[in-house]
């Protein structure tokens, strides 16, 4: 193992439905795993009870700033934008904006975070708003998909900038690049709404895309593809019927084995295999396009979970994503 | 068991992946579960020599028509149009136009079912196009959602319309009125796209449906409603993103359990529950707004699976779906 880039990321305490307690047990769990991670957390001054009680090893790396208020989990960007200054959420970017850290995490409302740190940390070059990205399990390896809710009407340019975008982002995170496939209801050409039509032309007279053509719902599990392209809309609706799905299979499932011997022997197996493809678990969806590593959490995120957000965010402040897509979106004009 | 009304099912031997014998074995299944059902099965004459070697009791029950071509799974509306005529598809719809027959179902191409059954059936009065209409498993009772892919784009008085479609096809087939929600990506009044938040007001003006609310992708599988309306894209990517995620869980769960006892116990159990649980196999989507009972069969079922699909075809003819239709649809004019 080669020794780890020290790496500040700033933390949202307050974001998410088990905050601040989940965010914290997260915080320990990721500053146990990265020797070099450094953790600033944003929040009341009753933070610092919780703090005190980390194991010495992780205290000495975790710092607080004082934020005098919290934003509601269901706060809209306009809202947000209005009075989101000095929120835990507003303190915790600005930590990114004035470069006192290298990556930020939330788990609060997606609006607040997009409105937010789009408006202090500014966007790329051509990029007018960010787009969410983030990983579906598959057996083999995760598939990553973008706009996962951030954008839900959206053009066939945007989709080509999601492609984009996409691209370099797999290829930093990944190390290799992704074969691109669009979201569909078909997989054939002439299938689909007019503008994803439009946005397949697009991303296929761009040679550097490895683009594989449409791509329906059932096949992103099934790993067709690396990196799925769709709007917010269905982005939003894959994801999370396949959480409702997953959950309702597995409650009947430990319903069903209940009382019985072999339920009982599978139990833990069952449980590990739920815990390693529930899309639920897979967290830290990145937010690309703004000047600045900023992840966004799921709100109802266990504490492991809120760990590999922390990771996610240390990885791609490590690798420079930001200056990677910069570099690649100047390039391309 | 109160005696079953007779019923004549005419069926498109030739659509679907395992066609004719597939289609062959979910009609012997359906004609063991129901004596009053009669089937006729459209397609090439080489079909005689199957269905000669169907058990005594069913062989009765089954008559054939002629058809002298079949129709590519991948034939998409226009090219269904102006080709169609004499093929298995247009000669099992062809029964029910003629009155030779009560229900219709196949397994080919959505696109051709929905425009062919258009043009040779008419539709209900002031229904544009056919809505197709499926049911969702769920640990309690099956979900039942429209559109399923056969109107991609759509406005907000035809969400309405799918609304008013739902609520009579869920009272007939399931014996009480539906509580509806319109499927969005946020459950707060103001999330979504517009044509959604106007179609929330429009369905929410219509004082004899049970309106709910938006309804997100994950509570579908929690069944927070009992029918849920979305354009046929959202809906189309919530069924197979479902589809995709529960088929990855259950290899993951036979290749996890594999070579060990308790999985070599639970086996059975788990298989059971997947055939209760896959969307695939809660088959038959009717097509509503046509005139005329015709459903839709998963091109993948199996032989189970169509045997529903045909009952399902049955259940609507016995309650006469489509005049309960035409009569709720005169009342709202």
């Amino acid at each position: 193992v080669t020794e780890r880039k020290p790496v500040r990321v700033s933390i949202d305490a307050m974001g998410g439905d088990g905050a601040p307690e989940t965010v914290l047990a997260g915080v320990e769990l990721a500053l146990q795993a990265d020797p070099a991670l450094q953790v600033i957390l944003s929040g009341p001054e009753s933070l610092s009870n919780p703090i005190a009680s980390l194991s010495g090893a992780a205290r000495s790396r975790v710092s607080t700033v004082f934020a005098e208020s919290t934003l509601p989990a269901d706060v809209n960007a306009a809202r947000a934008l209005r009075r989101g200054q000095g929120s835990s959420l507003w303190v915790a970017l600005e930590q990114l904006q004035t470069d006192q850290a290298d990556a930020m995490v939330s788990g609060g409302s997606t609006g607040a975070l997009m409105a937010l740190s789009r408006q202090m940390l500014g966007m790329l070059p051509g990029v007018e708003r960010p787009a969410l990205m983030g990983a579906i399990p598959t057996l083999s390896r995760p598939v990553w998909m973008l706009d996962l809710g951030a954008n839900l009407q959206v053009d066939a340019r945007r989709l080509l900038e999601f492609a984009q975008l996409g691209h370099v982002a797999y290829d930093v995170l990944e190390g290799r690049h992704p074969r691109i496939g669009l979201l569909n209801i078909g997989s054939e050409p002439g299938k689909g709404p007019d503008v994803i039509r439009e946005a397949a032309r697009l991303i296929e007279s761009e040679t550097t895309l490895d683009y594989q053509g449409f791509v329906e719902a059932d096949q992103v599990f099934a790993a067709a593809v690396d990196l799925v392209v769709c709007d917010g809309f269905a982005g939003n609706i894959l994801l999370k019927s396949a959480e409702g799905a997953v959950r309702l299979m597995f409650s009947a499932l430990v319903e069903n084995l209940q009382g019985s011997l072999a339920g009982w022997m599978a139990r833990s197996r069952i449980r590990s295999l739920h815990d390693s493809l529930d899309p639920a678990r897979h967290n830290g969806a990145p937010m690309l396009g703004v000047r600045g590593t900023v992840i966004k959490s799921h709100g109802g995120s266990c504490a492991r979970g809120f760990a590999r957000a922390v990771e996610l965010a240390a990885l791609q402040a490590r690798r420079d994503l930001v200056g990677q897509l910069e570099h690649q979106l100047w390039a391309s004009y």
